[in-house]
């Protein structure tokens, strides 16, 4: 598909700098487009190899029109006019509707005779597959579940029994929803297995990376809302709710029954503890731990950075008896 | 299923204080619970939530008797009390026996005839499927595995050659058990890998949760022993050993040959170094970093909570140079 | 299969201390190791076991040879020594080739004759499957794909759409190669998807663990150099390029568009931030948060060590305003 450079200003809502015909079929890096190609900058490391792009056209800043030697697209948010350029250019592929022969439906499931069933796929039975959902091959789908219009199961994916997905949901591969949280409790020293009768929710517009996990809830639901972003690796926790359109990076480990608040942002790797209440509009840096509740929005952090392993090494020496430093330090106050 | 209250007394062992005949059908927590459900307080976090509670009984300990409005299970562990209830409301649903006709069973294996054996489902040579194992979905069953009655592996779950499970295990979506471990040498430069010839061996009663993976051992054996429980996305390193009843919680790393002690707690995320020994009753705190052996039953803890990005920075700016603050204070006190 | 002393010798290139006719048919570790059996000592954790180990021979450093009651093969790097007997006695079995019935291979695959392709496998459009490649039981292999000579998918694992694996590659159960990377662009509080349009590329010799992912590019591709070996648990983020013979191990995450050079090694559940650069050589200890380039080969690492709790919470309540002591510590200095 080819757009003029007009069109996409206009798709983009920005203020075009050059030749209004000019024919853009792809998108690249500032470094590596070529002609034909429209490329943008929006974070300031990549500056440098704006001079010399071989793109058509570049989005930027009005602050870099100057130093931008080909056809330029203006805005303020480069980056969002990027994601609606490439929403443009590179739309969803529709795949053939009808169930693969080498996949086991229930007798009692519904399937929509627009959903796209893939080889390997096992359904089971009360469950409800909607208009345009797409479930790709391998995908195991327990009993009495509803999947929303327009959905994308790609592959391999785990739904356990009763867990909802609403729509326009993607689920990429090794994802597993609704496993049993959790749940043990001690009994003269041996665990002992608490059912989890709960279930999970899932939102609208909810995206989930691949090999990442949400437990179903141990008594009530697990709960992630309409417009929650989730990257791969991420462990979530029973009973636990993600509020709205909060954007979850990769390997971040929520426990349960921690609520957490809508357009929150949550770094990569970061850890949350169990029964925490985190407010709206939190924003958590990476590999940072969340021990206790954050009641105001804000951005808060936790995580050491690397430094050369010889003096990590002096600072751990000092830090294991922090406390004792900070009393002797209190005592030649006192004299 | 519906129990009176007094039946659910005696089944967990608690005092009633109410109606003896009342009926339980369901449980629910105390801020949701309605009629016909028991609940429960053990986590003082939800305290609040007694005086308003609509449950028609709640288990709690005595020193919350004054303060429920509702019929009462007085007892010293109501979370265990919860633990034992749930399990008479929500038995294990039995499935039934027979390989579905979409999978695919070596001639050598011995699945025995109360065993169910999803779609599917691959089963390599020499496998032995024990009674009432539940294989779901999509499990690949390599060749020369064991697993013990009663087993349940929901779905997706991989069993590599010659791993052994135990009785009672149940094993969540996407779990990989004996994969090989990371064992490579280095060869000039280039990584040579080692074949791992050692396997699992898993005991009775372990739950292991979504998408985590215990490799077999290079040479011997790695071994979780009876009734431990892992959470999702855990990593078991090569040659681990795991005692008795230890549970270890979402997102931890253990790296290869370290062996932990029986009834130990590792909470979530926390990172184990290779080659170590951790005694007995152990209590590692979430986000740990464990780099050498534990001798000492204890807790232990080194994660950093979270703090507000701006406290943050400045705290890491010294914490950089810590090692030159402590010898500052030396100096000082020397005059 | 047995070797002499001697041909073991031989094949690692070591010193042979002992009986050339002795025959070993077995690896064992010095603590285990019974007749018939070769062990190696490299880690000095493990020398208490060389004076009663009943293996037939060890491979081991001169230093040690004194302390050998049986055979020895001496030699530099005992490990070295150990991996290469390991790949002498226990060689790759290989697969008899063929498409398993049970699998769904899309009519315009190319599948070499010498492949071999499980139960349950699905194969896309114009994908090329090459010689004595082994693709295991639930594998799912997209369109456009190719996986190249000698390379193996345990069981399992999926490829999307496009991705390309080199020659003797091992994926474990659970990889997923090309899922979509976390492109998001905030438009007025809501998430937009980014298409991620590029893909992945895998050298040759690349070998990676159980539930790894590494995701497509959003433009241009992830690229893993030959020779990268990654253990379990990884997460690896579009566009990161990964340097010949880099090794990673488990629980890391690397976000997108970072570059690692070669032969680096970085430690278990490390976190790498986005668009960083990190030259060749550099070690990365476990769980150390790197948010800055590295531009200097070294050790680097901020992990902090478990301590006794009791401890570790005094330490965190003096961390928690640490800048303050460093202020104290100035005043203190200019009276």
């Amino acid at each position: 598909m080819t757009y003029t450079l007009w069109e996409i200003a206009r798709h983009i809502n920005a203020e075009l700098h050059g030749d209004p015909k000019c024919e853009i079929k792809n998108i690249g890096t500032l470094e590596h487009a070529t002609s034909g190609e429209i490329s943008f900058l929006s974070n300031n490391r990549y500056t440098h190899f704006l001079e010399s792009t071989k793109a058509s056209a570049v989005i930027l800043k009005a602050e870099h029109l100057d130093s931008c030697p080909v056809h330029a697209l203006v805005m303020d948010d480069p980056y969002l006019g990027y994601a609606n350029v490439a929403r443009l250019l590179y739309p969803d592929v529709i795949a053939e509707p009808g169930v693969h022969i080498k996949a086991d439906i229930h007798s009692t499931a519904e399937i929509h005779s627009t959903a796209h069933i893939g080889p390997y796929v096992s359904i089971g039975s009360n469950t409800k597959i909607a208009a345009n959902v797409y479930i790709g091959p391998g995908c195991v789908i327990g009993d009495g579940i509803t999947v929303g219009t327009n959905s994308r199961l790609i592959a391999n994916v785990v739904l356990c029994d009763g867990v909802e997905i609403g729509e326009r949901g993607i689920l990429h591969p090794g994802v597993v929803i609704g496993a049993d949280g959790f749940g043990i409790a001690n009994d003269n020293g041996k665990w002992l297995k608490i059912p989890q009768v709960g279930s999970v929710i899932i939102g609208n517009d909810v995206e989930i990376g691949a090999n990442t996990s949400i437990d179903r809830g141990a008594l009530g639901n697990t709960i992630i809302d309409d417009g929650v972003k989730i990257d791969n690796q991420v462990q979530i926790g029973h009973n636990v709710h993600i509020g709205e359109h909060t954007a979850i990076a990769g390997c971040v480990g929520i426990a349960g029954s921690t609520k957490i608040g809508k357009r929150c942002m949550i770094g990569g790797a970061a850890g949350i503890s169990g029964h925490l209440e985190i407010v709206d509009d939190v924003i958590i840096m990476a590999m940072t731990g969340v021990a206790n509740s954050i009641r105001k929005p804000g951005i808060y952090a936790s995580g050491v950075p690397a430094m050369e392993a010889k003096i990590w090494r002096k600072n751990i020496a000092t830090y294991r008896h922090l406390y004792t430093l900070s009393s002797r330090v209190n005592k030649l106050e006192k004299k």
